[in-house]
Parts: structure tokens; C-alpha cells; sequence
């Protein structure tokens, strides 16, 4: 089934048939009990899927929300640029096939300009977010710290005592946040022993071995994370850092995280739809990368920060997001084709001559805030590989290419 | 934990702390893989969470739909009336409480004249509706018998070739929609070897014991029930009667059960929120009894029934489900307290001369149109006994009670 020959259009989950019939061929079944719901090509149908895989809570919409307005032009999809470490030019619809797109939306001053779908994804899709996640908690986080309820310097285990023992517990919140933490951990997918997979075993997104004996939820699993090193000294991109943050919000707002963001974000900015949130079997968010929501409404959030928050997220909050991080921190080693890039409040941020700055998530999820341009991209994908690297060669210079066409 | 002692009031959900906090205490989990979801008293929360405990798949609503109007009558509540088999009269107020009620609405006229939510469940809670879903499930049927899509006297085989060998083959559409089908099953719940044990497991709302063998959805398990007797000759109770009318609506309609249920139903009566529908692993849907809802979307559902289906339903198609079925054919032994009932079409009828006909699940799951009286009544509850025997005799005499007080 792995055919890793199909391209972006051979792939297409509606001409392979996924789950079509009743009931679907054998062969075109997609079985959460084999994990084919995280295994290519069947993640074209699965990611815009999710909730009839993992159990879910909602985060609720106010039912007000209004749809951007639409000034499409078509002629975007003929914009030329040329791909990173690549000799010829491509469109950036062909950019859009190769990267396993399933729908792209990009406002410029607040209008819907260019706006696909494919296989599957429609407007009214819950298209997985993954990584994306981590930035609508970052974004809680330095709220509930402009309103004085995080303390940034604060350790972890004056807010999560039952972290104290683990590598999380003497690291700073702000360290929490922008992912300098210290520990023992790595973020190496497909890899069952790696961190990322004793985290993905604990959380349940997939089956466990029948001889699993590790924790069953993402609470216990954090308390176990060992660390190693000095906390602050540079940026690893780690996933459990973000269910700490979200943690942390649940303790001090007193509620499931689901309602923090519903009430926060979610009403507040006029999202069109109630999004989905994979949750463990004990009721943990998977803040790390379980949000599930409409396209739309993913571009709506990067509108508002590039907004200044449109009264929902106080300015102040805004700013510093947009400032990012550390970029003498950042990963370089781990991220060679983002020079200059920094990481601050769990967004990613370009360093150029825009103030781009980015939400990120496997498989090619995609938030992208390009502020001097007044232009928001939102993408969902489904890349064969996890890895961003295998995205942003077709990506990055595509959203420079695209802003350059808006000027015109 | 199955404290049978404990009483409406002291079941409560919120009392009780399931799930609160993060993580919740040990003793106030409600775990999926130790099948607490379908146990007293965390039925009292989980009923109004099952899509963190299930795969579900979206009923999509049109975002239009707007609440009924209030007209709150506050002395509903002390509404007396004797409960059947007892001596004493008690008050409608006793009663919810008594029925381990949920959430309960009362129209009249088209008027919300009482109201009340208890414990986690309030107007947003998409509560599970169990075999209240089957009534849906009849009238989407019955509106395809309209169109000349559905032929009741056509055997089930002619439309699904896959059931000619089980006992559903040799019956006709009409026999199943009326549940007179001879088969080789039995409703008896807790009992794992009963045929709604298997039917379960092949489900899979709750863990498989490890040693299991047999199908592993809704699907293949219908192939394998056996027919036992002669079609046609009386009405007994069998969930997979309903899957099987779901199976025909969505190969007739060449779409997923979700979606005709969207478009014909959810969208044009104006539901106010999305529905939650649990499928199994290969995507069939529960249609015997998975559909999770907002309490006043139910209540939207019999006031549409009641005023002639309001042009979404056929005038012609509701006044074959108002006609209800045969009372000779009814299984009076079953149901001690339904004299003069019937069940057809997916929907029991009173037989009284209100008119009155309903929508039933376990645990107290109702839907009750009373249409002399311009009443409806929509209620969810989480009675501990499954089969609504226990909660007749608190809860019809307590809906001609209202009928009557409504009079006034």
C-alpha cells in the first residue's frame, strides 16, 4: 500500500477510493487497528478524518462567525518561482500537487484571494492540524501571561507539582514556551523507541503493542520525561513541551483545556465551526498536535495576529509573539534551509525582511503570517513524509513568490 | 463503583467529580478500555461525552437553525399524577429526578414551556440518543418509500445481495422497517452471548475480549445473523433490524449514512447544532443507536412530525409513520406496560386517543409527540437499567399529566 511513487495527483484519496462503499472493498479500508490512519497514502483520506479514528471533545464555536470575503484571482496559480535547491522554475500549482496539498487559502488585506481543494478536503473539513496546535497554545499561554496569571520566570513545578520529579520541573515556563527545555527526548518520528514514539504509545493515537506497559495518558507519560542538560541554552523542538503549557492553562483557568480555547479563541474570534480535539482515554488534550479545524478558520487566527488581535488577544500579547525568539538558540543543525529562523511562544519565525512568522505542523499543516505583505496562508497537506524539510523547498519560496504577486 | 443504592440526586455527575481535573483522580476516571462509559453511575457522564469515548462522524447541520421560542411555565414542575403500579401521586419535579433525568423540554404549541438540565448536560450536550436514532432512521426510510426509491414488499436481498444468506434476506424492506423480521437473536442486554452481545462486540462501543474471533463491524455481523421462523407474523424488538435500513439507505442513496441524514433531515429542519453519529471501525455507522444530539434538535424532530413533517418530510411519508403499526402483532409479553401499543415504521405508538406515538432508547431515552394535545416532549436520562420498563411507569402517566395541566 505504501507506494511511495504515488505523486500528489495519483495520490488523490478520492480516485483511490478510500472508504467508499458500504461496505468500503477490503482493500480500500482504512483501519485504525493497523495504524493505516497515520501510514501514506491513506493519510490523504484519514487527516481529514480524525474524529472517526480517535475519540474527540469539541472546541465550540459561537455559531456567529462570517465567512472572509472572496476577491479571487485566478492567476495566482500561474505565479513562478523557483523551488529551494532546484535549477528550473515551477507554478504554484504545481507546487501545490507536490506538496500532497489538501487545501490552500490566502487572504491578502483581509480578502480570500486564492482558495483550493483537494481529494477529500472540502471548506467544511476538520483537516488535522498536528503541530499547528502548539501555536493557538502558545498564543493562550502569553495571554493568561499579559493578564498576570503566568509567570513566565515561574518553574514548572510551582504550577504542576506532580512534574517536579521529571525533566519539565526546574525548567522556567517562558523555557516551556520556546522549547530551550533540557531533556531526555527526541523527536524522531516513526522511530517506536524514540521520545516522540514512547509519547505518541502513551497518548494512544495508534494501538500499542499487547506488551506495552508504559503510561496510558499524556499526564503520566509527562511526569516520566527525564531531563538532561541545562535548561535555557537552546532551542530543541520537543512536543511535550506544549501538553505542559496546556497543563499549566487547564490548572490556572480550572477547566478542560478545550473550554479555555472555546472561550478564548474559538468564540471570540468568530470561528465558522466547531473544531475537533483528540483527547487520551483520560480526558488529556492532545495539545501537541490534536486540533482538528476548518481551513478557514485556521487563516481566520492568522489574521487576527497579523491584526494585532482584533480586541480578542491584546495587543501586547500580539507583540510578543511577533517578536520570536532567540535565533543565536535556534536548532540550526536540525533546520538547514531556515537560516535565520528563531522559535518563540511555540511560533516559528522567519527573521526577514517581512516579519513572516509561521505555524508549523507534519505533513506540511502550515499557518504563515506575512505582516509587511498583509498576507495570511493557511495549508493543509498530506505529505508522505512527516518532516517540514520535505515541504519547504516548494513552500517557502512560494508564499515569497505569492506575496511579490500581491503587489502587483 | 455500581452503587445501585444511589438515587437520581446523588448520581449526579457533578456531585460525583467524574473526569474533573487534570489528570481526574484515579477513582474518578471514566475509562473507555475498562467499559466504565456504559456503567452506573458514569453513565450520568459519559452519556453526554461519547465522542471521547467513540469514533464519531459529523451530522452536519446548516448553521441556520434558530431556538424555539420560550414560553417558561414554571408550575409544570409541580404537575402531580401517580406513577403506574404505585398507590401515592408524586410531582412531575419527583419524577425527573426519579427517571435519572438528563435534560428534558416540553413544547407546546411550538413553545418551550419547560425546561430543565441536570448534572453535565445542558442545551450544547450532544447526548447520546440510543434507539431514538432508529426513529430517524424510519422516516428517512419512509421518505424514500414516497420518492418510489424504497419498495416495502421488495425482499432485502434485491437491494443488499450480501444479506441473501443471513435471516434479514428473505424479508422484505417493509418487515424490517416494521421489525417483524423471524431471526435467530435476542435483545438481552448485559448478557454477552446474547445477539446484542455480538452485535456489540462486532461494534466495538466497548473492548473486544482479546480471545474474540468474530466480525469486526456492523456490516459483516449482519451477514451472520441467522433467521429463525416465519417473516411477517409479529413484531419483536431487534437493534440490527434498523443497521439493516441503514445499509439500504445508503446503497440506495450511493452516499455515507451521515450525510443523508444531514441533507435530508438536519439541514432542512433547521437543526440548531452539528449531531454526533458513533461508526465503527470500518465506518459503519450506528444507526441502531449512535446518534448523539442536542436535546432541542430532538424536540425540533417530533414538532416537524407532529406538524406534518413542515415540507422537509412529505405530509404523505408522516402519515404512514402516524398510522404506526399492527397491535395484534405487537409483543405484548415484552412490554407488560404498552398495552395496546405497536411498534412501525420504527416508531411506537400508544394506541391511546391522544395519537400519541414515540421514539424510545435505553436508559430513558424519549421522544414523545402528543399530537392532541400540540405537545412535545424531548428527554435524555441515564437511568441504571437499560430497558425502559424501568422508567414507564414514572414517565407516561407523568406526560398525560402535562397533556392535561397544558389544557388548562
Amino acid at each position: 500500500m505504501a507506494d511511495v511513487q504515488l505523486d500528489g495527483l495519483t495520490s488523490d484519496p478520492v480516485t483511490m477510493g478510500w472508504m467508499v462503499g458500504a461496505p468500503p472493498p477490503p482493500d480500500r479500508r482504512i483501519l485504525g487497528a493497523r495504524a493505516d490512519h497515520m501510514r501514506f497514502p491513506m493519510i490523504r483520506w484519514s487527516y481529514s478524518n480524525m474524529r472517526s479514528f480517535c475519540p474527540t471533545v469539541r472546541i465550540a464555536a459561537s455559531g456567529k462567525g462570517t465567512p472572509f470575503p472572496r476577491a479571487l484571482r485566478d492567476d495566482l496559480g500561474a505565479v513562478r518561482f523557483t523551488p529551494l535547491g532546484s535549477q528550473g522554475e515551477i507554478s504554484f500549482d504545481d507546487a501545490l500537487l507536490a506538496a500532497f496539498t489538501d487545501g490552500i487559502l490566502v487572504l491578502h488585506k483581509g480578502e480570500v484571494v486564492f482558495e483550493r481543494w483537494f481529494g477529500v478536503t472540502g471548506p467544511e473539513t476538520r483537516h488535522i492540524a498536528f503541530s499547528v496546535t502548539k501555536s493557538f497554545v502558545g498564543t493562550l499561554v502569553q495571554m493568561l501571561v499579559g493578564e498576570g496569571r503566568i509567570d513566565l520566570a515561574a518553574r514548572v513545578d510551582s504550577v504542576i507539582p506532580e512534574l517536579a520529579r521529571s525533566g519539565f520541573g526546574s525548567a522556567t515556563i517562558g523555557q516551556v514556551l520556546d522549547m530551550t527545555t533540557a531533556l531526555d527526548f527526541s523527536e524522531e518520528y516513526g522511530n517506536p523507541n524514540s521520545g516522540i514514539g514512547a509519547y505518541s504509545a502513551a497518548l494512544g493515537l495508534t494501538p500499542r503493542p499487547a506488551s506495552y506497559t508504559g503510561p496510558h495518558n499524556l499526564w503520566d507519560y509527562l511526569t516520566t520525561v527525564p531531563g538532561a542538560g541545562t535548561h535555557g541554552e537552546r532551542f530543541v523542538y520537543r512536543t511535550p513541551n506544549t501538553d505542559v503549557l496546556a497543563w499549566i492553562i487547564t490548572r490556572i483557568e480550572g477547566k478542560p483545556f478545550a473550554e479555555v480555547l472555546s472561550e478564548r479563541l474559538w468564540q471570540p474570534l468568530g470561528m465558522l465551526g466547531d473544531a475537533d480535539l483528540i483527547v487520551d482515554e483520560a480526558g488529556a488534550p492532545f495539545a501537541g498536535g490534536g486540533l482538528n479545524l476548518r481551513l478557514e478558520d485556521l487563516a481566520r487566527f492568522g489574521e487576527a495576529l497579523r491584526l494585532g488581535g482584533l480586541g480578542v488577544i491584546p495587543e501586547s500579547d500580539v507583540d510578543r509573539i511577533w517578536r520570536g525568539g532567540d535565533p543565536e538558540r535556534f536548532h540550526k543543525d536540525a533546520y538547514p534551509l531556515l537560516g535565520g529562523w528563531s522559535y518563540g511562544s511555540q511560533w516559528w519565525h522567519a527573521g526577514d525582511n517581512h516579519g513572516c512568522f509561521s505555524a508549523r505542523g507534519i505533513h506540511g499543516q502550515t499557518l504563515w503570517v506575512d505582516p509587511a505583505s498583509e498576507m495570511v496562508i493557511a495549508r493543509f497537506a498530506s505529505h508522505p513524509t512527516a518532516a517540514n524539510g520535505a515541504n519547504d523547498p516548494h513552500s517557502l519560496p512560494a508564499w515569497r513568490a505569492l506575496a511579490e504577486a500581491l503587489k502587483a
